[in-house]
């Protein structure tokens, strides 16, 4: 369709159905024994959520969960299914951050960000690794960026192994933080970004958005169609479930194909976790 | 969730998205070079008419289908596309007939049945075959039937492979022929069936009537409630895009999972074409 190769990581088939996994897995195995013995902590209504409390609850480390009372039941049931202690909130970041700090006096459970950590942001970057030792001569790499933990793990993780690949971060324009922040030289948070990925309506933090300006090309933007008829096609085509925040690496692909023909590139699908009862594809032509 | 292993054989990442690419091509592949001279003709309106039309055009093979004025766009296109040339005729068996008889006298081509044809067995039978290779000591193996080229296949190659092995049928209720003429003894088929697999409406022929009478432990029939919710069941735990036929295997093993606890099984995904605009997931609770 292209002129161009692309190799896809499918994130959509790790445990828990997204990278998350990776880096939750990271933070628990580099905590001390003594960490290790109170236990972990995270507010996230998402996958990191789940992906932290089974990765802690597998290797026999306690797990808190802080979630909005108003999360869906599927998640609520998902990460008490792995094993953590949930305890709900008020659905405003106030108060999942002060329910979460109780948490940790009263415990001293060890506070594992979904992205704003660099145990995370390595363990996210080991996709890319496994791509780049599976493909080593690829050109270009191209990831979703949300809070930046992917991007950031993914430009460190490929430029470490190949200092001359081009790194992209895709990013919907709905709520395209990153390339804003990128441009200005500081950070520009969306405010209440509303875009179907999602897994991308976080905002880059300090650390993320060092990393990123240092390490990465370029941040393509794509818009909520782009991003719904891409996810069709990769269901259609490939015959895999991938979530909206996965389909905005081939929509930034197919927007921009001159930055692709004759390369071969490497596309990070993060993850398969979608709502299959509440589908967007009656919403295109 | 069974105390069982399954192995999963995914014809849905198949050329054309199922199985049936397999038997198209072994049917071509056997053609005399007078026949290959001559091309093929089909009469289908699924997945058997992409199949044979994708197989002819890439070895330089004319193939001349002919489908139902009635047939979805996408199915019109996506045969065209392969290069086949398509006659439309009304969407009666006698029409469909009578063309393809009409187009054999003009060109001489060569009739491909979609299961009436040993070659066409023998190409579907090489998916079990080569899960097999890959799994030696499975000890059952399942896969759907509806006309019964993919389970002849299936049974002659997996016995071949292993005369102990036992093998299944999955059948839907709504569509049971197989079920009903194998304990009969004579062929009785189904008039006009309902179900949602829709790959699994057609009656078995003698030949494969023959074959599964000789070679099948056993059909299991499943409902329509539990053929969408093992569908869902597959979409969502494994995250790949399967048609409802597909899900009928996991739907007949969760009905008689006495048949399986202990055991390895090997599963044959058919296909995953399947309309992503009109999913049934919104009718189970």
């Amino acid at each position: 369709m292209l002129g161009a190769e692309f190799y896809f990581k499918c994130e959509n088939f790790q445990k828990v159905g997204a990278f998350k996994f990776r880096g939750a897995t990271n933070a628990i195995m580099n905590l001390s024994d003594e960490e290790r013995s109170r236990g972990v902590v995270t507010h996230s209504s998402g996958n990191h959520a789940a992906a932290l409390a089974h990765a802690a609850v597998s290797r026999g480390v306690r797990a808190y969960i802080v979630m909005p009372e108003t999360s869906p039941e599927v998640k609520k049931r998902a990460v008490s299914g792995y094993g953590a202690e949930i305890t709900y909130c008020k659905p405003t970041l106030e108060a999942r951050e002060s329910t979460c700090e109780a948490i940790m006096e009263r415990t001293g459970a060890t506070l594992v960000h979904p992205y704003d950590n660099f145990f995370v942001i390595a363990g996210q970057g080991t996709a890319a690794m496994e791509l780049l030792h599976q493909w080593p001569d690829l050109d270009v790499i191209i990831a979703p960026v949300g809070g930046g933990g992917l991007l950031s793990g993914t430009a460190l993780a490929a430029r470490g192994v190949n200092s001359k690949i081009k790194v992209y971060g895709a990013e919907p324009e709905m709520a395209d933080d990153a390339c804003r922040s990128l441009k200005a030289g500081r950070i520009i948070p969306s405010d209440n970004p509303k875009t179907i990925a999602d897994g991308l309506r976080t905002s880059l933090c300090e650390r993320t958005f060092t990393i990123l300006s240092q390490n990465v090309d370029d941040i393509l933007t794509v818009s909520e169609q782009s991003i719904i008829e891409a996810m069709l096609l990769i269901w259609e085509r490939m015959k895999i479930v991938v979530e909206p925040s996965s389909a905005t690496v081939l929509a930034a692909v197919l927007a921009n194909r001159e930055l692709f023909t004759g390369k071969k590139t490497g596309l990070i699908i993060s993850g398969g976790n979608v709502d299959l009862r509440k589908l967007p594809f009656n919403e295109i032509s």
